[in-house]
């Protein structure tokens, strides 16, 4: 649900003359895409709207993408490189505990929803929610990112219970999925309120039921 | 969350010369409404789409309708006022237990999801996640719904807590609030799934989470 991916590139309006400069055109374009996406949403969005923020000629978007499909594809894949990178980075922090790390992580979203006046949401929640009206290829893509970062918060569930913070019979696969089914509402809820109140209440509601198991 | 308020209305397309027939134009479009905006969202749906199906002829649907945003907020009035019913409705069974109340809902709630196939989402929830692309209007109305489902089910926790299912020390409108965002977060999983999994991870989830309070 970061979407600061687009922050690694000028996503901002340049003069044509500057087009050239910066990082090349398809990664200029997926920040934009990353932005708009968040904010929007895909089926809101057109090509040429993203394409107008980043100085970028529909010509070479086509050259770069077979279509808004292909470039929605492209978006998730990248979207959630970055964000699993993320993520792990977290989890890797033997610094703190392991549910301190799951804590540091969802701070962090929450910084970043704060970033952006929580105008953007995540892009994988986003899209999911938009499936009614997106390409059916991209659902199997969204479950497998969710999948993913599953994965990877059962295994910091899992090394909280070998510390000894976690009770031994949590079902650490059950409780990951329990804690991303409720982010993503929690994001969006957070989005809807322009307020971070969604995110606390979620956070702090899943470690305190933690607690009981 | 649930959409059934399209099923009091005769929403599959018919002749014209039947068009007469059964509830008004007014009533037929909103349960139309319901229906695609629950699986597609609004920005991706048309009101011609809407209209065909249920062969209203758009010069009705300006007799009825300022616009297309004066007929989303009237989506929003008359989803609302059909699911706060289906709500309270569970909350006043006192043939069962507080909790089970709420738990009795979850169990509709999914029976409806289930009905559709997974297909469609929660009005409220779909509109929220659009917002970035929707008129400002519908935001103070969309938190004004969460807000009055979230009071019920704070009456409901506070009634369980009399009785004695719920520890006298939990926060009641916390916990109501906790519930709202991770469940339009597990509706959200099981229209992307298809599946009733996220539901059952979260109602399961909840609930587990209760007992240490």
């Amino acid at each position: 649900m970061l979407h600061d991916i687009s922050n690694n590139y000028k996503a901002s309006p340049r003069p044509a003359a500057e087009a050239s400069r910066g990082p090349p055109g398809d990664a200029r374009t997926v920040g934009a895409g990353v932005e708009t996406l968040t904010e929007k949403g895909f089926s809101a969005t057109g090509i040429d709207e993203i394409l107008r923020r980043v100085a970028v000629p529909k010509g070479s978007f086509y050259h770069y993408f077979d279509s808004k499909e292909a470039f929605g594809a492209e978006l998730i894949t990248r979207y959630d490189a970055y964000f699993a990178r993320k993520l792990q980075r977290h989890f890797d922090d033997t610094s703190r505990s392991p549910l301190a790390r799951l804590r540091a992580f969802c701070a962090d979203a929450q910084a970043g929803m704060a970033r952006h006046a929580y105008q953007r949401g995540c892009l994988i929640g986003n899209l999911g929610q938009e499936m009614g009206a997106l390409p059916e290829t991209f659902r199997g893509q969204l479950m497998e990112v969710f999948g993913d970062w599953q994965a990877r918060t059962a295994a910091c569930l899992s090394d909280a219970q070998t510390e000894g913070e976690l009770s031994a019979q949590a079902d650490c696969a059950q409780l990951a999925a329990f804690f991303w089914i409720g982010w993503e509402g929690a994001v969006l809820r957070a989005k809807l309120e322009r307020s971070p109140a969604a995110l606390e209440i979620f956070t702090d509601g899943f470690f305190a039921g933690l607690t009981s198991r």
